[in-house]
């Protein structure tokens, strides 16, 4: 047949017919594609789950991304949660919801991109559900194994703990401010926003290390260091002048005259990993700390820059219009 | 605060905090909700995955289907797909994605549905992710056990064995014939097309038994058929007068100057169970046996009906307009 053009051209099944097409070996996965289910070998006997969607121009628009760095940023979406956790990212599943005159190089692209981005880490597309939608929709599902490791979760952080971060902060924020005043650079910016680099392996090494506490940075630092703290029932303080700023943060700040360090606090999507650590453990290569954990006081659990609690929300809520 | 009205009202956290108040305790569920994902016991060593996605407008209507109906479907289709690996569904997580404007009521009946629908097979609602788009979207990714148990996968029917099946066929067809029509009742036919009965507990009962192969009837009980003989090689061989037409079905088809068998051969989404078992084994009960697999001949792999091999699709698939 021809070049095919748009989704109603190559079908249902000549699109999974496409994307499922040379999947590498993967020791983990013992049945791939293709039945009405996979099968993922889970040998600590546990699975880790998250699931995330993202939706065409509400987290991402067609003309800021190609289909491939949309893809890679579906799949990271929900790697870096299991990541969080402390586990291993093994095998992901999508929904891919679009209209059926999308561009079908498009549909293929964005795939390939997912696929990039887990078989990087060592895991695997499993299976997936195609449909039609009025807009691009891309849910993808990610599960991960702890390895015998107990899971790190939210409500561990205690006071005296030292928090700390690992991974870029402020970077997808200034890629975006970037893209929306009409530009395409600076480069690294605009790239950070489009595809994020989460530290997927300092996930596990911090579980190894003893993280008490573990969180991915989608929201904010601030918002997700909320998290922590009201899970654990504690105040994270963070000192900004641990914020090492970037030279590139901090020219595209001084470019609009802001604070780089607004980027850094409040911006998400970078998806870094925020965890605490019990004072005087060797934090993993990778993490920096940037304060420490104090006992809940007046008003109550919460975040601190500078000693100051912040009161207000600082990460996105859906739905939301303040 | 007063009633909220809309998901604007309420909030993503709020929605979450609805849906996952009240979980009840379940052994399997490892760590639950509120983290950055769940955590899942996998006993057997394995996990089986499968994701499906309901957009609204081409899956469901809001019109014809209430919230609960629609969240039980949504979870059915996932589940149903678990079953039919032969594995015990243990949990799901689920991707809602609606218009900030939808009724707040809406999203959480939809909710109660999806967990009614899991948490009365034993399984859990672990996790999920909250958005706005611009139709209702509900993506459900369900993971299942196989205590042990090979997979049951589409390419193991062998020429000789039986073909059997499990669950109703044709009447959520009928039932959407009829609510096509304009009408409301025959209520257990519309009844049907609102929420599939998917016979969950079969799919473990019929890998005991020593199942070849089997699927989950979604798209018509032909081209579920088909994808077994294409994976197998052969020729499932089915005998329609095998097929015991229910009252219903044929009162409906009457009406309507149709005939009845045409809704149990393709139509779809009742979520039945197809299987072949070895010639002499004993049907699990619930099993009907329907035919016979046969030897691959001319011309080539596929299905026939009453010793017409069956040329034409026959089944739904998405973006295709023909």
């Amino acid at each position: 047949m021809g070049e095919a053009r748009t989704l109603a051209d190559v079908g249902e099944f000549g699109l999974i017919a496409r994307v499922t097409a040379d999947l590498p070996a993967n020791a983990g996965v013992l049945l791939g594609p293709g039945d009405d289910a996979a099968v993922v070998a889970t040998p600590s006997g546990s699975v880790v789950i998250s699931t995330d969607v993202l939706v065409e121009g509400r987290h991402f628009r067609r003309d800021w991304s190609t289909a491939l760095e949309i893809g890679r940023r579906a799949a990271a979406a929900s790697l870096a949660d299991i990541a969080a956790m402390g586990a291993r990212p093994s095998a992901v599943v999508v929904a891919f919801a679009a209209p059926a005159d999308l561009p079908a190089a498009w549909a293929i692209a964005c795939t390939s991109g997912l696929r990039a981005e887990v078989e990087a880490i060592g895991a695997a597309l499993v299976g997936g559900d195609v449909t039609s939608a009025d807009a691009v929709m891309i849910t993808v599902t990610a599960i991960g194994d702890l390895e015998g490791r107990p899971a790190v979760v939210r409500s561990g952080a205690r006071a005296g703990d030292v928090v700390a971060v690992a991974g870029r902060l402020g970077w997808a924020a200034a890629g975006l401010a970037v893209l929306s005043r009409g530009f395409r650079s600076p480069r690294r910016l605009v790239d950070a926003h489009r595809v994020p680099e989460p530290p997927y392996a300092l996930g596990p090494a911090a579980a190894i290390a003893g993280a008490t506490a573990m969180i991915d940075v989608s929201d904010g630092l601030i918002a997700d260091a909320r998290h922590i703290a009201v899970a654990s029932q504690v105040v994270l303080a963070i000192d900004s002048a641990a914020l090492a700023v970037p030279d590139e943060i901090q020219a595209a700040a001084s470019a609009y005259s802001l604070d780089p360090r607004e980027w850094m606090l409040t911006g998400g999507d970078d998806h870094a990993l925020l965890a605490t650590f019990a004072a005087g453990v060797e934090l993993p290569p990778g993490f920096t700390a940037i304060g420490e954990v104090l006992e809940v006081q007046a008003p109550g659990a919460g975040v601190s820059v500078d000693g100051h609690f912040v009161t207000v929300a600082g990460g996105h809520e859906h739905f939301r219009t303040s």
